[in-house]
């Protein structure tokens, strides 16, 4: 499958940034066609102890194409810009494909 | 359940790498105890064009304690010591919980 990947640099408001993403971002990105599976990981450190990061979230689609469509898409499009309202300075997107090992 | 996530940076010698991490590395640290599952993804790019990134890799573990036990055991220990043979200066590690939304 393809994923597009967000990684969150931990925000400065750590409350105001959950209410939104979890209460907001989420359920948005959650109607967007063509998504078939959505994994949020919590960051809560790293081997050395802390992490500049806050969230991974991964969101698989089954090709390219379907994932290009849902970009496209309106409620793809409402994500992005409510994504940008928030977390422009925060974010890293990523497109992966999963190597079965 | 609990990941330890590693993110890599693009390296200069892609097919250098990739021939260690595949060829070496992921075999090593498959022996890990209580490894439940590890998911590669290649990253191939973003929504606007081009990544730094290159490879991002998930090592599921039932708990923390899990995860710590991993980290301090001899087939552990190896593949740490692997890693920074080879992308000390590459990869990012978090520690991070998965969320059921």
């Amino acid at each position: 499958m393809v994923k597009l990947i967000a990684l969150y640099k931990t925000p400065e408001n750590i409350e105001q940034f959950d209410e939104h993403y979890f209460g907001h971002h989420t359920e948005i990105t959650k109607k967007i066609p063509g998504l078939r599976k959505m994994e949020v990981t919590k960051i809560v450190g790293s081997p050395m102890g802390k992490s500049e990061y806050h969230i991974l979230c991964e969101m698989y689609y089954d090709d390219h194409d379907a994932l290009k469509a849902a970009m496209k898409s309106d409620e793809g499009k409402a994500s992005g810009k409510d994504l940008m309202s928030f977390a422009a300075d925060l974010v890293t997107l990523m497109i992966g494909e999963e190597i079965n090992e």
